[in-house]
């Protein structure tokens, strides 16, 4: 048995930082928020975290010696190893988090992640991937963001692009660009962002459909209209569907996981978007990976909140 | 310390088994082969094995007490966990090895790995990839096969098609099908089949060549015609170059490695081979991975007898 008793998974996103104390087998204790100051380049934004550690630590009546660690997942790239490499939305550099806020907690261990990839292993251990060692998870929301995790554990990458998925290139035609800087990446059709601009590429085309009624359409819209059977709607949904099958299939080749979970605000459209990826998937999967099962997230925004924590708790 | 003294580590081939004796610290001892009875199912392949490992045992004075483990890679799909699901070349079907040979071996450790993968571990251990924790490798002989090593580590995969990185598809126009049955899969471009292929193809268009004057055409000539200049060979070469490139562009986005390493036959091209790739893999990659290395491979035919000893010297 550990000689600790708790430990915190820490989210830090643009505007808040989700914060959760969890006993070290994994049971959940209780979660709050506080803002991320982003201002200053976010010089911040470390020493709140510690802050508010410290203050949780002595509400519980805990010391250093009572706490297994503290895992952090950010937004940007964590290369193997640990390090930050930038965070363009919190003002970071290159930033050895770990070290830093350890530092302020007096020593206690910290683990840090990329956002997407402390996600991918929250739903691994307790969501959508659950049972599950290998799992690749998609996120689907204003971008298209993904983790994978390989025996229980987040492969990062040598420069932190592990799981960079919405980053495959599914169409060598396209001629706007991403905001990556490629062209035809898969982030560009089956985003939130993408869906929309598709659908509007389709009510330029005068098709006719219940979307233009609508004064701004939303991915959201697009499949209710298209759960109603609206053609032009369905269009826009197997359209971000084949994509997303066809890079799966891609991905598969490459990792071969035991089951891809499809997370982000899109994926609340629910078994329609799983029937429109696995159309596309199935015909383009290599052999022995053509069974492999796409389930929904079930976390949701608590992801990288269960995903942080369980970096400390291996 | 480890208390063991020594180690083996064996390759299995459809004609050939490769058979290497290692001290534990990674030393080369003596390596001997011995031929693969592949008739009646292939019963007798591990029972040869155990056999010619038993006897060197006994040329050396070793019990049992001296040997750490014996790792064996093996031409067919290994499930994460070491269960072999099938070896066709072989006659085998599924076939847990690794307790059939430790039995015989009166209980000494038995590690399985596919033989692309094990590849790839030992390229990655004392070949191309030296010195790194993430290695892609990818090998173009008469197809086109792949290993991912993770902090050290095949990522064997849920089904065994963990690095199949030949059947990532690269082209969704193809007629023809490949060998796995779907259509469009990198190994129908860049293996030595794929390359002689398309220079059938253009020969058969009237193209002005000094591959005319070759009665049989090979990889290699592409390759040495390509070196001279030959413009209709250079074309050949490049889209074999371009078919890889825009394959390891993806790949990257997935498990961004330190190094990617090209073996097998194809790789004795040499450095046209792979400035072809990099030619085509710098703007399709995604921008964090783009300095990414290519390495040609060293170990040749011993990269699996290294990477199969390196299995148990972990």
């Amino acid at each position: 048995m550990s000689k600790y008793s708790y430990a915190y998974g820490i989210d830090v996103g643009g505007t808040t930082v989700k914060c959760g104390l969890f006993q070290v087998d994994g049971t959940y204790v209780e979660s709050w928020e506080i803002p991320t100051r982003t201002e200053y380049n976010g010089v911040n934004i470390v020493p709140d975290i510690a802050e508010t550690i410290l203050k949780n630590m002595e509400a519980h009546g805990l010391t250093q010696k009572d706490v297994a660690g503290v895992g952090i997942g950010v937004p940007g790239p964590v290369r193997d190893g640990g390090v930050v490499s930038g965070c363009v939305n919190l003002g970071w550099g290159e930033y050895h988090v770990a070290s830093d806020l350890s530092g302020r907690l007096g020593g206690i261990r910290v683990e840090v992640g990329n956002d997407a990839n402390v996600a991918a292993l929250g739903e691994q251990w307790r969501g959508g991937g659950q049972g599950y060692r290998n799992v690749v998870m998609i996120t689907l929301g204003t971008g298209v963001g993904g983790g994978i995790i390989i025996g229980g554990k987040i492969l990062a990458g040598a420069h932190g692009a592990g799981g960079e998925i919405g980053h495959i290139t599914v169409n060598r035609n396209e001629t706007i660009p991403c905001n990556c800087g490629k062209k035809g990446c898969l982030e560009q059709y089956s985003s939130a962002t993408g869906i929309v601009r598709r659908a509007k590429e389709v009510l330029a085309a005068g098709n006719k459909t219940s979307l233009l009624n609508i004064e701004t359409v939303t991915s959201k819209d697009v499949f209710d209209a298209a759960k109603t059977g609206d053609e032009a709607a369905v269009s826009v949904v197997q359209f971000a569907g084949r994509m997303l099958g066809q890079a799966a299939a891609t991905i598969t080749c490459v990792v071969d996981p035991d089951v891809i979970v499809i997370g982000g605000g899109v994926s609340r459209a629910g078994q329609i978007l799983l029937d429109a990826i696995t159309k596309y998937y199935v015909p383009n999967a290599f052999t022995a990976c053509r069974e492999i099962p796409f389930k929904l997230a079930v976390l949701g925004n608590d992801a990288g909140m269960y995903g942080a924590v369980r970096m400390v708790l291996t």
